[in-house]
């Protein structure tokens, strides 16, 4: 027996989100389905992080224990050659039998995608939250930084959750203006009034939706419905009711895990 | 009565191409039922370019005589209203009636992406032809300038077209090294191995799967099987068999028409 450290990245258009669950198309399902292909047995895989239906992954991070003695090359080709398009690994390591995808990361980063003004367009509908008017970016900006250090977000969490404690300590939280560039590869916005802002969190842990209603919530105060300063009474509340709506999935990615 | 030039955009991949088949989603189908639910009657509209199935635009332009004495920036949005995400009004213009935009059409730039090297991931697949192979870039650049000018282009055009003359006139065709820069976006490659290529050409008319048929030739000739020179050959022998295979649809854009 031998484990394994799987990083892969898949377009979560398609999928009902990470976790297995009778009757929906899933990664962790289809990456169990690829591995057990080889193995001959089932097997079952820890995910870093619970991501939502919608929600993308740019480098998930699983744990599998496996007999197969391919060699790690060997498997990514392998897997790969059993996943569909819009799930792929990236990397196979070989790893200490005491490593546990979930439990072993020090921390996630997730990065949250908000295109402001004209239409995105057909190619990145998938990938951005499109909001179709001017915000305050300085406002969300400075509310964005004030998240930095350990609280408790319980007001960031969706009801009905039920966890020991919902404090969670966030190393980084920053909003960034991003640049729309993408290359030769896709054509850009039609308006030059299309702005793209990333909303980059890390933290050692998350609560359920706690991104999104991050990100809803920062939206709010860009429409000016709040200032920065209130979200430090929206944190102290404790209530979700006081925070903004979850944003949708489609605009969340797992951008990585640190261990 | 009026003549509006629409541009539009659209993710390719869904779609059976550009043109009005029975019991297809097409391009036209969905632009047509969209403008007649403004109308109120059927409506037929002109395309600069027919696209097939799989490839993707950036900058389509039709054309569409109609009765509706909306704004041209209100027709944008209520046609926007009407279509499906995967295609979407970037403009809308009144022109003269004597506007039509095939015949119209100076010219026209197609976009042709390759990716070289380790896999392009989940978020660019449907937009990029992937090469798991290292190609000769110099010698495919070499032969992709030689095409400039007029030739006879029976060689790169699909057996069984029937068109008055196979000559056209390529005002320019070049490949370049583009950027895998997608900024805060995209995940880059997971391999600093990989290399994106961009074939783009413009001539004043195209034969059938032409851009595919260079394309495919190109490749061959970044793979060794001939040189930068043999492509003068292929292009004397105006034999389609003596060209490399059609590259797939999906790296395929019409980037641009000229009026």
């Amino acid at each position: 027996v031998r484990t394994l450290k799987i990083t892969l990245w898949y377009d979560g258009t398609a999928f009902s989100g990470w976790q297995r669950q009778e009757e929906a198309r899933t990664v962790q399902a289809v990456l169990e389905e690829a591995i057990a292909a080889i193995e001959g047995t089932p097997v079952t895989v820890t995910g870093a992080g619970r991501t939502d239906a919608g929600v993308h992954a740019a480098a998930q991070v699983a744990s599998a224990r496996i007999e197969s003695r391919l060699a790690a090359a060997d498997l990514l080709r392998a897997i790969n050659a059993r996943l569909p398009e819009d799930v792929r690994v990236r990397e196979v390591h070989d790893v200490p039998d005491t490593f546990d995808a979930r439990r072993g990361a020090l921390s996630k980063t997730y990065r949250y995608a908000l295109w402001l003004g004209a239409e995105p367009g057909p190619f990145l509908r998938h990938v951005v939250w499109h909001i179709d008017d001017s915000l305050d970016v300085e406002a969300m900006m400075q509310a964005a930084v004030a998240l930095d250090g350990e609280h408790d977000f319980a007001a960031f969490q969706s009801t009905g959750s039920s966890v020991a404690t919902s404090v969670r300590r966030v190393l980084s939280s920053r909003l960034e203006l991003a640049d729309l560039h993408t290359g030769l590869l896709l054509p850009a916005s039609g308006s030059p009034d299309a702005r793209l802002l990333c909303y980059e969190v890390t933290a050692t842990g998350f609560l359920r939706h706690m991104v999104r209603a991050i990100v809803g919530t920062l939206v709010e105060i860009g429409r000016g419905r709040w200032t920065a300063q209130d979200l430090k009474r929206i944190l102290a509340s404790r209530e979700r009711a006081q925070a903004g709506p979850t944003a949708p999935p489609h605009g969340l990615m797992l951008w990585k895990v640190h261990y």
